[in-house]
């Protein structure tokens, strides 16, 4: 669509008009807000008021590590309006606090549940216990009891529909005054708008931060479903007789690519770490353990700066025996992730709506029976959507943006946001994958599965033949040297057998359409990246 | 005691004579075994026998990507004598043959569970398949189709009172004719007798060869024990409103102390290996997570050969919110261990069973309610006892022997395998752990927990003060520079907390009484292996 010049300038002007506009409202604010700062400065050294025991004051710090003992402390998510007039402890942190002459609100955080706590020197407290309070720093740790109150209209911030009139306040643990970001800004939902006077936490200054970033509402969702996922992974798995293996991540040579791979001193030899726990997990195969899987961390030394690569991902690795054909492997995978995308939504409820409100998403959809693609049959289907598809299919695989093509027709046709490709020609798959057995030159036994059109999966049933494994090496260029125990292996006989790798991180990204796997990553590692 | 001169010669001649007459029977052994590996080598070649269906012959080798289909395979641990008469396939591997003429027995195996194939040419076979069956290579994986007999006296070798009258056998997978070593020998009970004539496994033979090695009904059960050991500790820990967390393995400085990391080519930068998740467990508290553990892999440069040390070993890791006194670490620990302890006595009976017959061992004991000492009070049984211990106990830890000592004087007195010993000197610990509240220069909130006298897990308080932190690592000569980032989590306010490591093959060999803890890790690497 193009549009006429004179237009365009009118529209430029009053943007320019807005952005001045604004501009002087953000400059206002931090204006405010520095003043708010120093008012606070200048008050009393709250920190100067300690106290030894919950007896001898009503209000102060308590030193690191006191003895105070049998208190129980109450969780906010637990409490109730029915418990009206009890007495209890509360820890948390401060998230506001508005405490002026004899009237103080402070909204107390556990994780993503919150609750007023009423500060009253009419009702309870004095005036210096408020004034006190009122100057600890936000996201300061603090222990307070009280009583539980039912206002008569709730409280909007809050999570519950109750208060707390307190009577003791101590300090466990205070923040600095000067925080990197506030988590208000951060806990805002992410908007494209660019001329917002609204203060946006960018993705590395919250990395740079991570600590104080984990304590968004988000980010406290999704590492819950991310743990909530693993159980779901091991639950489904050790339910079908999988044992759950523990493989060496440092190992004498690359055990895909050597390309990617990350080197390590090792007593005066050089060590590689594991890519993946391929070779391993086949080898406890061989070693007749029968069914396999391990979670834990893969390296890639790979130079991308995607929303969808890191250098150190937790990897999901299943390896089965295998009964009659390949097409078992797909049905368990397939079951496991029906049974994960359902415990989600079952177990997650509370996380989910968290999710949906400060980073609001589609819903994850599956349909009755999960759609299964020929490689050949979602090439076709490409095509009929005018995308470039080769006649020769037999070195060909789809790139990124026909994947993200693919998962929407797919989702249009068969209205499911998870699918799987099956048979990819046998040239684009790693040495170690099995030919298919008509067409062993052409097509393989190997499959994807894929989340709203980004891969998750990836998976084969394997070569367990020694002279083929060691013919498909030589084939595909891969020294035959740094793999000489792996290939060992296959001469103790090896039942047939296949599995998958599985990227953790993404599932959660996709699930959630988080939109960068950093998100899911709790301290993600990438080529600019190390720390914290 | 003195032995008289003459006695001794007495002795050492017929110990030579003794020895003399076991290297004739060895030799004897070895010349018979030569005999009959060549008159395999002499036979037909199986091998040329191929088959693409189970309907074209009744015996032949299935090549590597047969498309055979719906066969349902039984386990032979789950047949009985009551099924007698039903026709069944079987998957299994070649563990004894003896194939002679009209008749033939083969030993079949799968993990553990063994069961006797009778081949009858005057039964429903021919003398060809038999002959053919009998040259196949101990250790090959084959396919059989039969029928389930009740013999009238059992089978000593085999692990069920029926038998499986053959119909139909096809090798699935060939084994190389002469394996690294035979798997009978590498299950035989492990001796201390210097003079055998029986064929001795070394361990490094076993490690070198680690995938036939965890053939091993030994390895089965201890790899199956270890799966369930990280089954009930999850169980446990998620119960507990535990979140599972994957902290990054890749660092940019060591997480402990610098001498024994591993470093890491990063990106034109260094990386290290993580020596434990110590700084991000305790960040992701900082993050308000509240309780989390991690099973993961945990790298020690350190260049010790003992028993008890890897490189790289799986470290069980577990932080949370303390809300009094760090006891409640204490507690939540004990009562996790006894949930192990009593759920690998309850869910791996058979496994045990194995374990016994393959490696014989006192079983674990533990006491009604664990016994629990000071430091202080762990150093006085040894005094008693008559160890040297100093006055001054303000630096002081007790040794290796000192913990083996303090191990059987525990049991002695308490009838446990299992203690644990409370508040450290603060010098012997690391400089996150949190000073004692009375006597803050001298003794710690830290405990060690301790399994047949071997220390297993080892825990505290952390300081979760910014200002006593930075005073420790100062006072510790602890470098701020590398830690800068989880230092700067505390100023953002920190709940008290604390926490433990556990080496997980330590926790196996121990219970188990394996003596070495290569063999509950199944790749080890120490400073002379990385490999297989």
């Amino acid at each position: 669509m193009t549009t006429e010049p004179e237009v365009k300038e009118q529209v430029l002007s009053k943007k320019a008009l807005k952005k001045q506009e604004k501009q002087a409202l953000k400059e206002a604010k931090k204006a405010e807000a520095k003043s708010n700062q120093q008012q606070q400065q200048q008050s009393v050294h709250w920190s100067s008021v300690i106290v030894h025991s919950t007896e001898a004051s009503p209000y102060g710090v308590i030193p690191f590590n006191c003895k105070i003992e049998n208190r129980t402390f109450s969780k906010i998510k637990e409490l109730n309006s029915n418990q009206k007039g009890e007495k209890i402890w509360l820890r948390g942190r401060i998230t506001e606090s508005r405490c002026k002459g004899s009237l103080g609100f402070v909204l107390l955080r556990q994780t993503f549940y919150r609750l007023q706590l009423v500060v009253d020197a009419n009702n309870g407290s004095s005036k210096e216990m408020i004034k006190w309070l009122g100057c600890l720093p936000i996201e300061s740790m603090i222990d307070v009891y009280g009583t539980i109150v039912v206002p008569e209209t709730p409280v909007v911030s809050s999570t519950q529909d109750i208060e707390v009139l307190v009577e003791r306040v101590y300090c466990v643990s205070s923040a600095c005054s000067e925080l990197p970001f506030q988590l208000k800004d951060a806990n805002r939902v992410e908007t494209e708008d660019e001329d917002s006077t609204i203060i946006k936490v960018l993705q590395d200054v919250r990395l740079d931060n991570r600590v104080l970033d984990l304590r968004t509402y988000l980010s406290q969702a999704i590492f819950r479903i991310q743990s909530e996922v693993c159980r779901l992974l091991r639950e489904f798995l050790i339910e079908r007789e999988f044992i759950e293996i523990h493989t060496p991540k440092l190992l004498p040579g690359a055990s895909e690519s050597g390309a990617t791979v990350f080197k390590v001193d090792y007593f005066s030899n050089t060590a590689c770490l594991a890519q993946s726990p391929q070779l391993h997990k086949q080898m406890s195969i061989c070693g007749d353990l029968e069914r396999v899987f391990e979670i834990g961390p893969v390296f890639r030394a790979e130079n991308s700066n995607t929303h969808r690569h890191l250098c150190e991902f937790v990897g999901v690795d299943i390896e089965m025996n295998i009964e009659n054909t390949y097409h078992e492997l797909v049905d368990v995978f397939d079951a496991m992730f029906r049974h994960i995308f359902q415990g989600i939504n079952t177990h997650c409820k509370n996380e989910l709506l968290i999710v949906s409100e400060y980073n609001p998403f589609t819903p994850f959809v599956i349909s009755e029976k999960t759609p299964r693609l020929t490689f050949e049959e979602g090439c076709n289907l490409l095509k009929e959507a005018g995308a470039e598809i080769p006649e020769d299919l037999s070195d060909f695989d789809i790139s990124t943006e026909q994947e993200r093509l693919l998962g929407s027709i797919v989702k249009e046709k068969y209205n499911s946001d998870f699918y799987m490709m099956l048979k990819y020609p046998l040239k684009v798959r790693p040495f170690y994958t099995m030919p298919d057995f008509d067409e062993p030159e052409k097509w393989s036994n190997s499959f994807d599965f894929f989340m709203r059109g980004e891969e998750i999966l990836s998976g084969a049933q394997r070569v367990h033949d020694y002279d083929l494994l060691v013919k498909r090496c030589q084939e595909c260029g891969v020294s035959e040297h740094s793999l000489r125990d792996y290939l060992n292996s296959f001469k103790l006989g090896a039942p047939p057998h296949g599995g998958c790798g599985i990227g953790l991180e993404r599932v959660i990204m996709l699930f959630l359409n988080l939109g960068n796997i950093r998100k899911s990553s709790m301290f993600p590692r990438d080529p600019k990246r190390l720390s914290p």
